[in-house]
């Protein structure tokens, strides 16, 4: 049987997951690679950090040349966090001449161009399905699966954090606090949670999906995105009675005018796949114009689901079928874009507003009336009777709009904000009703 | 750009959809296969029949020759159904040096080890994502994307016409006979439903995924199967009181013994993916020790989904995938069966229990001293106040089991319809209650 020469640099979480796959099931991934893949070395940071997996002394060590200078070791997963030295350790690969396999999808949102560039000059290849959604396979399902299509759209539950977060606040009524905390606990979310909780985390991904669907030029910070560390549970319970509930949702749509992309929380209809995704899982939902709704759920981050992904992705390069893939696919090369971004207030959708006014006559006649100056018209109105009493009560008034362009609806709620009956910041989320989804 | 030269044998509904893809639409195939499909020959078995899709004189013809004699066309979609002369006809692609892809999956289902064989032979290779659920590219996924795990489990609902019937029956109260009316004229049913309705075309899409993910070595007429067609909609009403659907479930699962595989109308967990699959689509649930539970649903037949999935086969044969993963997988090999199939009686299960009895006192405790002798213990029960009266008034008894053997389930059963308390033929179906899936 064919031996390949495999290396691994890093062994935090995933590496372990990747070292367990790989030498404790070695025989396994050789039958189904058809060959063997033999871990040769593993380098690591800090040799003195405890590990999960003990490695034969002389398999791990701390010095990247061992990897560099070895021209047998031919694939190398590269399993660095962060974004420095990550992408000098990934350069020194590539012009070792190895082909790298990576689960670094901040690093790829960053320097893409840079490093496929480089990867592509060197005639080497980078495979990085472990990068977005981790066990769902959605990079060789767009990139290879679907090639007959032209991809419509894209709307993926992309960060687990986050979508186990809006679970909780759903499921057990627990404030963002509450909820995050009990995700720190449960290892859902990291000590500081800001690039999951923010959107941007899901932005990195989706500039990734719509390179890859759309042929897409667009860097992550350029995503309209707003995170789920301000949702307030009353909007959970209102979308509930409304028969929606929350998820962030990332979005990459082709219209006529260009690519609708961004990342917010947003009502998804109950009943739709998306709506019914919960806890740390992942979903996404792709319509290609051949192959219609597909969607996909799984998990997508922990230690074993990732490593798959890896593995899987240095299987792929050790037979040969990676690089194939990367040359056919051009990803962040110096071609133009295929298409544009479309200018975010030229978004149509429908809208969940929630505003909290005052308790007294003509006010719901008052905002009607600003939202209809902007062509905006109401679909459907909650408005519960006031508890308590007093002058000053405020009570919250949550309306549901038709179709409105984005513009109009973010130019008519900054509007209405500057009312005086009108008590507290609102509201403003997108709703997903699933018409064209799986 | 490089071309390769590719050819059709059959032109069909889902040829029409390879037409449209690979003729209308070939510059965008061309840049997304990094190169150009080049539709050379397209070989019919009437050329008088009406096409949907007008094609020049020179490019459609009815003689085989042109293909097998043009060496350089090199890779074939061969869309003709049934076994034969689609069996002869493949061999003579294979002959003719040609890699192959098909969408025929009764062809697989029951001459895989002669086609695959040859192909090995031959050095040629033979691509088949579109066999089974269509557009859900199932066989590229665990093939290659899940080649780092044990598959644990597939569960699936693999037949659109069925769960399209069941869905109706369900949605619409329709009963069997109208369903499928409904579901012929709809153009989700063929003029013989047979195949689709009776178990025997989910049951041979999973011998192919046994086959895949398991390296079963199982005839499909081997695997125990029951269809919809005898569906009562007493049973779906009483699934929904349980807080159930019934859906046409196709299960290949690891055991300590072996391989567990069955077709068979199940109740499914309301909730759980599977529960939420409606109309004719398609979905499949499969659990890898590595990657977890991941979902899959999409549309399982069509014009354009069956052909998005040979299109990308076909890219996937022309830039040189597909034959690194022939080779790799040995698919219907002459190797030894991995695992065996688990004997149908030494299953376990819960199950949904349907008796029609005399309404009278102490039938209940009969029925439930004969279940308890088989070792089967009830967790619920449903008998509703009889309507109307007389003296022969026949009820309907459910009762859901707990966790029991198959063997014991069925003689029980056969016990109990022995009984004179016992009025009409008693049904048994399994029940899934999504613990282990996504």
């Amino acid at each position: 049987m064919q031996v390949t020469k495999v290396a691994l640099v890093g062994m935090g979480t995933v590496g372990t997951g990747v070292v367990r796959l790989l030498y404790d099931q070695g025989d396994r991934t050789a039958r189904h690679a058809g060959q063997i893949l033999w871990l040769e070395e593993v380098v690591v940071h800090d040799l003195k950090k405890g590990r999960e997996v003990q490695l034969p002394k002389g398999l791990i060590s701390d010095d990247l040349a061992r990897i560099t200078d070895n021209p047998e070791i031919k694939v190398v997963a590269h399993l660095v966090g962060g974004l420095e030295p990550a992408r000098t350790i990934l350069l020194q690969l590539l012009e070792a001449g190895k082909d790298v396999v990576t689960a670094n999808k901040a690093l790829l949102a960053e320097h893409g161009p840079e490093l496929f560039d480089r990867a592509r000059e060197l005639g080497r290849s980078i495979a990085f399905d472990a990068a977005v959604a981790g066990g769902i396979p959605i990079i060789t399902n767009i990139g290879q699966c679907f090639s007959a299509n032209q991809i419509q759209s894209l709307r993926g539950i992309l960060n687990g954090t986050s979508n186990f977060i809006v679970s909780q606040m759903e499921e057990q009524g627990a404030d963002y606090a509450a909820a995050l905390a009990e995700a720190q606990k449960r290892g859902f979310a990291e000590a500081d949670p800001t690039m999951d909780v923010d959107g941007s985390d899901a932005a990195q991904k989706l500039a990734i999906l719509a390179h890859l669907a759309f042929g897409a030029r667009v860097h992550w910070t350029e995503i309209p995105r707003v995170g789920i560390d301000k949702l307030d549970p009353a909007d959970l319970k209102y979308a509930k009675e409304l028969g929606y509930r929350i998820k962030l949702i990332a979005v990459a749509q082709l219209q006529p005018g260009g690519l609708e992309l961004h990342v917010s929380p947003t009502l998804v209809k109950v009943g739709t796949p998306l709506a019914e995704v919960r806890q740390a899982f992942n979903a996404i939902s792709v319509v290609g114009d051949a192959v219609g709704p597909v969607f996909f759920h799984g998990l997508g981050a922990g230690q074993m689901p990732t490593a798959s992904a890896v593995v899987a992705d240095m299987i792929d390069t050790a037979v040969g079928r990676t690089q194939i893939t990367f040359r056919t696919l051009e990803l962040w090369s110096q071609k133009e874009a295929a298409v544009k971004m479309l200018d975010h207030d030229e978004l149509t959708g429908r809208y969940y507003l929630r505003f909290t006014v005052e308790d007294r006559p003509g006010v719901l006649a008052e905002i009607a009336g600003v939202l209809g100056k902007h062509g905006i018209s109401i679909a459907s109105v909650i408005q519960h009777e006031a508890k308590g009493s007093g002058v000053n009560r405020v009570v919250p008034l949550v309306i549901m709009t038709y179709q409105a362009r984005e513009g109009d609806a973010r130019k008519a709620v900054e509007a209405i904000s500057q009312l005086t009956s009108v008590k507290a910041p609102c509201v403003r989320m997108r709703v997903l009703d699933g018409t064209s989804e799986s």
